[in-house]
């Protein structure tokens, strides 16, 4: 956001002297209170100032910077993820990626029943055994996947962000959405969503679309 | 988004007069309804006014997404661009799958002498070759990839937005930055980056961190 030089203005004032009036900010600027409202509602509006009724405005701290963090910090896995793309343990590999042309995804989740996660498989993993000189038709996936508990997962209620994380740092491009389910002393991961770089793109667009 | 002057008046008119029809507006700035229209588009698929029919245009008050969304399109392509990888035509599908493996990227670009763009091959171009029974010791390359001038490409002054719209629109996982060669009538692009949806996820991630 480009702020205007009367904006920046009253950004310091409300740094330095907040709390402080409205009617006290215009004085200083030699202004009338009507003239400044606009500004003060964007700056606001904004999260760059905050408003108290009878104490009056004073400086939230946060930079634009800051603004842009918590929007972005604040949108959750379960508001954009994808249907997940789901095979059993004992598809084979030339299936497996017969499914991934089919659907147009990237990664497989491997599910035993109840939809509960086994494991997942990426173009990269097939790729590399239809290199190998394997019968296709005949292995599995469930041998060449990676499978739990070395299988990254996300959950709905996480912020896109901390999924994004979690897709650099283990250099993976989805991650399934899971629930837990309890199981004895642990727990069962069930599969209910799929989240990529594709949807975190689609983010991006709509956020530069300031939608 | 970069408005331009004309934009930014007609949002303080719509702001400050708003609901405010077309016409009005024109009116105001001595311009015919003609001229205007894609301004008042543009303006309105931005979300920064509404139209309601048989009412006007008013101001939304996006003033948040705004921030985000300069920011956003402010970004440009050669401030995150990564380091292409790159064969040649005649590299074989077997030697192409071994590259992706040992450089780590999802995306070949495929160049004559000079860094010329001539086509692009995906994991999914290969995963395809290498499960149709090919002998893919001896297949090169060029007869799989996707060739110019049907590869979708961007330069370094695109702003990292416009790259992503393209990533989505054309269901492609990365970009050739390229540079324009002048050539006859034409033009040739010469490569000089890669543009992924990995480097999306790392901006992403580094917005979100209020850095």
């Amino acid at each position: 956001m480009e702020l205007s030089q009367r904006q920046e203005t009253i950004i310091e004032i409300v740094k330095n002297q907040g709390p402080i009036t409205g009617e006290q900010i215009a004085e200083q600027l030699n202004l009338t209170r009507a003239t400044l409202r606009p500004d003060l509602s964007i700056l606001t509006m904004a999260g760059l100032i905050e408003a108290r009724p009878r104490v009056g405005y004073f400086y939230s701290g946060k930079t634009v910077d800051r603004v842009l963090a918590d929007k972005i910090t604040r949108i959750k896995v379960g508001d954009v993820k994808s249907v997940p793309i789901v095979v059993s343990e004992k598809c084979t590999v030339y299936d497996a990626v017969v499914t991934m042309f089919i659907e147009d995804v990237g990664t497989l989740y491997v599910v035993r029943d109840g939809g509960l996660l086994e494991g997942v498989v990426s173009r990269k993993d097939l790729l590399k055994t239809t290199l190998g000189g394997h019968d296709i038709h005949k292995l599995p996936v469930g041998v060449i996947m990676t499978r739990m508990p070395n299988v990254h997962v996300t959950l709905e209620n996480d912020s896109v962000w901390l999924a994004a994380c979690k897709l650099l740092t283990h250099e993976v491009d989805s991650l399934p959405v899971v629930k837990e389910v309890p199981k004895g002393k642990g727990k069962d991961f069930e599969v209910i969503g799929r989240f990529s770089k594709t949807n975190l793109t689609r983010i991006f667009v709509e956020l530069g679309e300031g939608s």
